[in-house]
């Protein structure tokens, strides 16, 4: 008995059950009767020994994952490691290192060991850069090769892996059939794709999901099926191409738990705010309430350089309506390569998501938060604001620009609503 | 026969409908019924003579206004007129000039100069200095001191006034009696309060609400009436005060569309996300469609220094089932005065915001741009990219950083998705 799946089946209750229930203000028996029904995971791999666990799913609190990882063209080990460092200090609940250049094994093992949240990584873009080296291009990766890249994942400790086990050739092809204005966009997903064209033979990991299934289980490494034809703009949002792949990972959603393997669910993407709900509510009812981790999502094209927001708009929406796990986008999004500052801003901004819909969802403590904060403004307490905010530092900075004597603040000055209700209607208040 | 709606109901198609229509890229008789009918409003003062004229309401894109002004901490009319200048340039689609400090009528002279956008002035603030500054304290202002800066203002050329003429005493009442958090965050609702305590009478604005139609009438100025007992937290929001007082504006919609007088009504403000649909229905249920103008809404208290980003979520949604109008909030709201940078940001959330929820109404043009867009990416046309931004100055900056030799971009190197769909599925892909 390995996963965490198996263990509340057999009624232990495991340490990251204790963390998780603990840190969500949960009675434990609500978080395993979640690894139970497949309603809540908590990615926590045996050889992630340093891990603080952390739950994902129905009644917990929204989370937030940052991705970090070097490119071929920008190998700065160090930088990532600030990267991985500024997202758990801001508050990332999880951190996925999508490296592809580099020493990869290295870079990965250095992570781990500062990693005291969720690590995640996409085994296969090891695998293709990998072939890359050896074979002189990616696609001649062989089913081997991947799931040994997998294999190797699982044994270092890594928390969860997205593979895009859903791209089959008939999702291919129904993409091709439909069109798209900008087809794949998901790296996974176009390695995959052009290996089956190439080769002419099934996606490995949908035809030897089994094999991946066994990997799983014996690390307790938690399956984020990925949406290799997620849409990359709003014109091929919810077209028929991502929801034939959605409803093959629902099947491999039950194969997961047939299996008491720990799966979630990776949706979009792109989505045009009107039809948010209805992306979740399908991926809920179509996977069976397995947590749905979605990527933004982006709710306009037009705002490159402004895309932690457009995710921001989406991720709240989506976590209102069931989502359970938010991937980050950063202001650097289809222009650049993140850099520290667009690390944080893009985990603030998720997590800004994350608790506006948790406020929604009534997610236990969540409307506290902010009941405090405004108690705080209330009593002029500047200091207990700050302390409150979710970026306590930016807080006091901006704050003490403006700062004037006394109680009151700059923005209003003399013309201050607060005190005038106050000094009026006998309220005592706090100024705006 | 002065205001849009009477030249529209006597079948006059004004330059300002024209305008309008043409920008809309929607009929002239649709922008004259919208008049009609309350939907739509033209604010635009028949002295205001360097205005571009701009609709707000039913079927029109989402409009966003920024705020700038003086306090009484911080007098700097260059830099005020910088904050215009910068507002106008990133797509404000109107300004307010909240000024408090200083000579109030050379500041709003200097500004008028320069706005070919709709002008908007909370009058109260005005005559509360100059009561402070002639009669020692705000409250001490006249109800004849107050209706003589409307009138000002009217006679200079200002688009639309907020007034806050729904802040009754049985509102009041009913706000002291089941108690709030905050109380009360809007300065000129606070004054009304403080104003009707000390003087035990009703607000004037209210009172003499036909008095306040005909300043109105004569110069075309559009009523903007003002919420001012909206919630200034999550805790507070939707309660009972707020409605009442929502109700009785409902009813002064009435009377000003008697009067031939363009009106529109301000709303929250704080919302938690599961309420804004029922927030926006309700005013447009109460107030018969009158365009909906929206101060955020915020959708949580804790992220002081994000806040564009919590108006962001809030004006999307608020945007999407309904209003019309999204006044900015800046990163400095809660914190300090903002400076040009927030100004900028403030307005470029917003107008994401309001474009989101425009893609999502179906509003004409709306998903053309996000179109163009996802086919420039497709083209790997960086330049096209980049004019088709939100901010396309940013756009090349960022995106410089990284550019690599020939098509391809840095962020994922040599493991382009695109590319490798291009190469091994046969399709023209670009590059994210």
């Amino acid at each position: 008995m390995t996963t965490q799946i198996q263990k509340a089946a057999q009624g232990i209750i495991t340490d990251q059950v204790k963390i998780v229930a603990e840190t969500e203000n949960l009675p434990v028996d609500q978080i395993a009767s979640g690894l139970i029904d497949g309603t809540i995971v908590i990615p926590a791999n045996i050889n992630h020994l340093n891990l603080k666990a952390c739950g994902i799913g129905r009644g917990l609190r929204t989370k937030v994952n940052a991705n970090i990882g070097t490119s071929s063209d920008l190998v700065d080990i160090d930088l990532e490691m600030a990267k991985l460092d500024i997202a758990q200090t801001v508050g990332a609940d999880a951190v996925m290192d999508l490296s592809t250049g580099g020493d990869l094994p290295a870079i990965r093992s250095r992570i781990l060991e500062k990693c005291t949240v969720a690590l995640g990584t996409v085994p296969i873009y090891e695998a293709g850069v990998m072939a890359r080296q050896s074979k002189g291009s990616i696609v001649e990766m062989t089913a081997d090769d991947l799931f040994g890249v997998i294999d190797r994942h699982a044994r270092e400790g890594v928390d969860f892996i997205t593979v895009h086990c859903g791209v089959t050739r008939s999702v291919v092809d129904t993409m091709k059939k439909q069109g798209r204005v900008v087809d794949i966009v998901s790296r996974g997903g176009a390695l995959l794709a052009g290996w089956m064209v190439y080769h002419d033979r099934e996606n490995p990991l949908y035809e030897q999901y089994d094999r991946l299934l066994d990997i799983c289980r014996e690390y307790d490494v938690t399956l984020s099926l990925g949406d290799g034809l997620r849409p990359g703009c709003l014109a091929d949002a919810t077209d028929r191409a991502q929801i034939e792949e959605l409803l093959v990972l629902g099947e491999l959603v039950d194969r997961a738990r047939q299996a008491e393997v720990q799966v979630m669910v990776e949706g979009p993407g792109h989505v045009p705010i009107n039809r948010i709900q209805t992306n979740i509510e399908l991926q809920k009812s179509v996977c069976r309430g397995a947590p749905f981790y979605v990527l933004g999502p982006l709710v306009t094209d037009i705002a490159p350089g402004y895309d932690h927001i457009t995710a921001a708009i989406g991720g709240a929406m989506a976590a209102m309506y069931g989502a359970d796990f938010l991937c980050y986008v950063t202001p650097a999004e289809h222009l650049s390569l993140p850099d520290l500052d667009d690390v944080k801003n893009g985990v603030i901004a998720s997590r800004i998501a994350g608790h506006a819909a948790d406020i929604a969802k009534g997610v236990v403590g969540a409307a506290d938060w902010d009941q405090k904060m405004a108690e705080a403004r209330k009593r002029l307490d500047w200091e207990e604001q700050a302390r409150l905010s979710i970026d306590p530092e930016l807080s006091i900075q901006r704050h003490a620009l403006h700062k004037t004597a006394g109680d009151a603040c700059a923005m209003c000055g003399e013309f201050c609503a607060m005190e005038m209700a106050e000094r009026y209607l006998g309220i005592k208040t706090a100024r705006c």
